[in-house]
């Protein structure tokens, strides 16, 4: 057999052992609050038909798709010539693509399966997306994300609980200082309506999006080149640098956009979300300049940042009226939240936040010295694990040595021991690894000990 | 935006919630007890290089392999005409697959990861797989494998260990007639060598495996086709029909094939198996006709079997001394089992192994009756989640009927009824949804009855 160079494709990645149980770590706690909430878990299938995937992501969204070929003679009783166009021959030969993301899958989901939902249907989804993106740091091409929707339902409760599931899934994560801001997708109409520019309405919000990373200062240039007068201008600085709280927020922006009733719309959704969560402590901060980039957000929009290291979100979603209409099936008003799990690995990481308890392989090994004592250290392995105390028993007879160095090597923290004196005596020698202490024990006490 | 008609790919599934609690149930026993057991969890990409896959699984595996197109323009400056050569086209366009099991990937990990890994490492992985297979009944073109596997050893513990694993993975879900079918690729070679057909042995080897759905005589016409005389078939029938316990049909073949030193290797291997597995009653049936179609096993292969409807296996592995060889990793002998999660689960389903409490989505539905109590019910639902209670409440102000309604279509078996009386007396309703008691308590008195 030919020999091959073991690699892994550019922007994907193993996880190995240490990586696992920590990225679980991150899983089980945001899964159990999830639970806690009444949201049940779905998976999707990896591959969905292209046609279900075109066009949902914009252009540059459609190019960064995944397409898995036709299996067969997939090129047969296709004309092809140097003169073929590629993107036809490519949707001839591809009719299928890997997941972008999960809220695509979730709206063909629900609208798939909408006779057997009870509406509102609360999900979760982890699971893997796909993007042939360029891989640099911190961007995968392939990688987690980890959403939660309400579909079918425009209750403002669904904003108060995704406010409340952030506080405790980063609490429990023990994350101290982020911030969620919050705006509303038509608050950003009524401010479109004030200066006049309803008409290009989504481009002013992709350069709203902007100003968190370059001020507002830094798209002025923009501003200008879209025929933004002065006057414009100032009345946007205006608006975008008040400062004062949530509610003093609100009500200055009432002022100036009220003569437009979408926008008074939006802000008498966001006073009644802010009403509860900031009598709660929630950590939330209404900035009028959040924006988001996706076009399907249509009134409540948030995003979870770090107050430190603020270089992108912990957590970003919003309210959307229209997600399922494509698929046939309208009036499905829902909202969501993507948790950017790479995201809360890497300050995880960085800020020691794993607890070292997580971070032990297994408990404790168990010698195996020789034929004489196999049978025993055999017994007292079955024993442990039968008390769900993960056990490793050493695999082939080598010297005490050698087996320490192996429990060492894996940051095994307990050795049990057994030789011909603990056998003699039904008793074994528990050596803790940090400290270097032994004691002899009798197998209850080791039980006691490790349990 | 054009209609699509909703749909996903042939041979591909959605898990809604119902099904994804019970396959999170089979994911978490067996994952307890691997770790219990010291195995440690590791995931690969989905997508691998073509060359990592390529060649590994036969000519018929490779045909089933899915080939992700390169991104960007695919086909630029290939030359391509009506003459084109459909495979090396492909390979030109398409330079990585998905994963077609987990075998490979791990032999691939393993080899790039062999400076820090400390051997013998044993690790499980439980990730999806896809096979460009025809689909049919409990066949999927996406689906799961959760594989064991102990690189670096070549102890025999191994194989006690894995009998003890499977034995526990299928007590704690409830499996109780199943049979561990145990063989070794050595005592074939030793059968092999005594019909003098050592030159066929892989082709032998797949004759063999079809003896478990067609019998002795079912196989007959193809040995004769393969030049096998009377008195060799006889010799094959009188050791596959030897009758007795594994003791006896051990010593039996010893005796016929006492001049093959590789089979007596089997033999004797397979005696330290049973003497710890028989003792132990880990319901191991040694079975000559045993073969494994996978080539790479070269000695003890084992398969685990319903008593009752023995259609298709429950798991199934073995040990191989070469897994790594390509990669440029020599002398890893090591040792693996698959479990079948889509069969465990369809058979789990048809007996109803699955138990009642999971299938719960959410234990208790907090009523959102109107603006005068609504902040007693979020009270009361933040209590019942800091409790650990998994809460849902309703989203809308609505009538208690439809209220209850919902409960009722979810499943949610108790709903706590908050209205004005409640609140006036600072107490809530709890509504049993089976019996359909109510009775009027204190919160302490709730948070006790649910927790």
């Amino acid at each position: 057999m030919k020999k091959i160079n073991p690699s892994i494709p550019k922007g994907t990645r193993d996880f190995g052992p240490e990586e696992m149980i920590k990225r679980e770590y991150i899983f089980f706690n945001l899964k159990k609050v999830f639970s806690k909430y009444g949201f049940q878990n779905i998976e999707t299938p990896s591959m969905e038909n292209m046609e279900v995937l075109k066009g949902k992501y914009g252009e540059e969204g459609d190019k960064l798709l995944y397409s898995i070929l036709n299996s067969g003679d997939f090129l047969k009783n296709k004309k092809i010539s140097s003169n073929t166009n590629y993107n036809k021959l490519k949707s001839n030969i591809s009719k299928k693509g890997l997941r972008y993301d999960l809220t695509v899958p979730l709206a063909r989901y629900v609208s798939m399966n909408r006779n057997n939902i009870n509406f509102p249907f609360k999900r979760y989804q982890l699971q893997q997306v796909w993007r042939a993106d360029k891989p640099q740091r911190g961007r995968y091409r392939e990688f987690y994300q980890c959403d939660i929707d309400y579909i079918g339902t425009k209750s403002l409760f669904c904003e108060i609980e995704i406010i409340k599931i952030i506080n405790e899934v980063l609490s429990e994560l023990r994350f101290n200082d982020f911030i969620i801001k919050l705006n509303n997708r038509k608050i950003l109409i009524g401010i479109a309506d004030l200066l006049n520019i309803r008409e290009n309405f989504s481009d002013f919000c992709m350069l709203i999006d902007k100003i968190d990373k370059v001020g507002i200062e830094g798209i002025k240039n923009d501003l200008i080149k879209r025929n933004f007068n002065n006057k414009m201008i100032n009345a946007l600085k205006e608006i975008l640098n008040f400062s004062g709280n949530n509610e003093e927020k609100l009500d200055f922006l009432k002022k100036k956009i009220n003569k437009s009733k979408i926008g008074i719309e939006g802000i008498e959704e966001l006073r009644e979300i802010i009403t509860i969560s900031d009598n709660k402590n929630m950590n939330t901060i209404i900035d009028f300049s959040l924006a988001r980039g996706l076009s399907y957000y249509t009134s409540s929009i948030f995003e979870v940042i770090p107050k430190k290291n603020s270089i992108g979100s912990l957590a970003g979603g919003g309210r959307y009226d229209n997600l399922t209409e494509v698929f046939g099936l309208k009036d499905m008003s829902g909202i969501g939240i993507s948790f950017g799990i790479e995201r809360i690995y890497n300050i995880m990481e960085e800020n020691n936040l794993f607890p070292k308890e997580i971070e032990e392989p297994c408990k404790v090994l168990v010698t195996n010295l020789n034929k004489e004592v196999v049978n025993f250290s055999m017994e007292i392995a079955n024993k442990l694990r039968k008390n769900n105390i993960s056990t490793e028993m050493y695999l082939s007879y080598s010297k005490l040595k050698k087996q320490l160095q192996f429990a060492n090597n894996k940051k095994i923290p307990y050795v049990v021991i057994i030789g011909e004196d603990e056998k003699k005596v039904n008793k074994i020698t528990l050596k803790n690894m940090n400290s270097g202490n032994q004691q002899l024990l009798e197998v209850k006490e080791l039980l006691n000990i490790l349990s």
